[in-house]
């Protein structure tokens, strides 16, 4: 008996791992686990410097006209990245038209916003500092606020360090995104994508076998289980207004082609079981939910409870842990600052 | 000459040391320097389970109605611990009735809000949360959000371990009031009453010097240079109605007594030089001009500009150092948190 156990566990273990690396196999020819280094990015070299700027910045809310609102406001580094809203509300206690996505990997998507209308982070960024919802601020008074604190002027230099005029909208931008690169969040889907097979429990993986056999990874795949590639919300079935409200056509805005009316480029599922609420509307607040209504509008597929429950806990291994994120010290206002207002234009 | 050299310069050293010494020993009698340990509370033990729930709680805009709002958006930890507003935005976009106080080393005042009506942090703490113009939330709604959240669930347990109903609107107080316990900032003042000669300049010493010839420190006195005691805005001559407002009329609100009509508590000097705007209006964004306005409303005196440049150089001594504070990872929401609401009531 005594030698006979160990071989039978043995087998066992074998069996088991043998059906590990066939589902491992399956899914890194779809997905991709995080880097354990800073991604490099495209024409904006990512030096310490600039990522110790690009921090301040992201926390400052002398960014905003009012002085109420950062970039941490609606991508809230202490809950997934993002701000647990329908819609963000911004400057003057207006809301926004969509969703805040998580800030969280975004570096890693093909390209930012749920309408991919901004081909990267540093491209992104400008946006909800100039938008009157959001912080309604210009780039002229960002530049003359940024210029008012010697910090920043010395932050600058040192980051842009070949430039004559470091300070610009557009560094501000590049700082901000090359930050944004270090927010990775290895999670448990990496680990065992990585090959350790205790990360992910069975039903785990019975709902990364689903996820795959549905065609669930038929979009959501890659580095970041989506964030790349462009679909029609309603592929087979169109979800309800409430969901998909008729007003707003997605990429249709972007590219003016009829084929794009609500299109919308496929969300990246990682952290996705703490950004909670869903969709570029934000009106679903579970989970399953979400997971169903996206089986029948893209898939025409009503999932079984168990399917449903197997694939949410797959979404769950994609939760991941951020590096720990100390907070800046920011510098002072001078005389020469523009002052915060909360007027509303 | 070799021999006398080092003598002349002992002597040098000796007559400046003396005049420091004199100096120290007067301010020594006034002032103390901030301690190397968390300070005690009164009736809340502080230890580490408690800090860290009280650091997720200060960070966690679901303790606000709407979401958008943490202790941390008007007490921001980036920039001198308050907002760099005139007076504070809230929920609806209304603006809160006086100037968000710094949150750094508040644990050492004697009393809590301009007018003092706090006995400490942990009755401060509840204020923001139930005020409309600010978080606009009930105390019954916080216990439902905290309750709602398994890993809240566990942390109140920890830090509150012999109770029986560990989550509740005073224990978030507690909780707060214990994290608040660890922001001190020691400062270049700290470091010369210590005993570090060249933590200050020649203008920080002549400062302090005139600050304490010239009277200021009759009333900002004691570890926050400031914090206790209630004195009238405008004791030898009432400044202008902008940064006085009439309607506001301080600690009498508190009181109902007559002689404190436009009284306030002496407000806590450290860190002031990053915490522009001054003043319960918040109307004066320059120190030397608040400085100036001080001088001629409560000891009836015109500064030279000498003066003032000096005094403002011992009041940027007390700008310090916050210890390194890493974000904490707050707990999603579950299906029984309450949603966010941006209605205004």
């Amino acid at each position: 008996m005594r030698l006979f156990i160990p071989l039978l566990l043995a087998t066992t273990a074998l069996a088991t791992s043998v059906h590990a690396d066939a589902l491992r196999d399956t899914a890194a020819e779809i997905f991709k686990a995080l880097p354990s280094t800073i991604p490099a990015i495209k024409d904006n070299p990512v030096t310490p410097a600039k990522i110790e700027l690009g921090k301040a910045l992201f926390f400052d809310p002398r960014l905003s006209a009012s002085g109420v609102f950062s970039c941490y406001s609606c991508h809230n580094l202490t809950a997934g990245g993002d701000d647990n809203m329908e819609t963000s509300v911004g400057h003057g206690w207006q809301k926004g038209p969509r969703n805040a996505p998580t800030a969280l990997n975004a570096v890693l998507n093909e390209a930012q916003f749920w309408d991919g209308r901004a081909d990267d982070l540093k491209a992104q960024a400008k946006g909800p500092v100039q938008a009157g919802v959001e912080m309604a601020n210009t780039p002229e008074q960002v530049v003359i606020t940024l210029g008012s604190m010697p910090a920043y002027v010395d932050w600058f230099a040192a980051a842009f360090p070949d430039e004559t005029d470091p300070i610009s909208f557009d560094n501000m931008a590049r700082a901000i995104e090359a930050f944004e690169a270090t927010l990775i969040t290895p999670a448990p889907f990496d680990a065992w994508l990585n090959g350790d097979d205790a990360a992910l429990s069975a039903d785990a993986k019975a709902g990364l076998q689903l996820f795959m056999d549905k065609g669930c990874s038929s979009c959501h795949s890659g580095i970041n289980v989506g964030g790349h590639g462009y679909y029609p919300f309603g592929l087979v079935e169109k979800p309800g207004a409430e969901v998909l409200p008729p007003g707003d056509k997605g990429r249709f805005k972007v590219t003016e082609t009829a084929s794009d009316e609500y299109v919308f480029r496929a969300a990246p599922l990682r952290n996705i079981g703490v950004t909670a609420p869903y969709f570029h509307s934000g009106k679903v607040w579970e989970l399953p939910v979400a997971v169903e209504i996206m089986a029948e509008s893209q898939l025409g597929e009503a999932l079984k409870p168990e399917e449903t429950t197997q694939i949410v806990a797959f979404l769950h291994s994609l939760t991941g842990t951020l590096p720990p994120v100390t907070l800046p010290v920011l510098p002072p206002e001078t005389d020469a600052t523009p002052r915060p207002t909360s007027i509303i234009k």
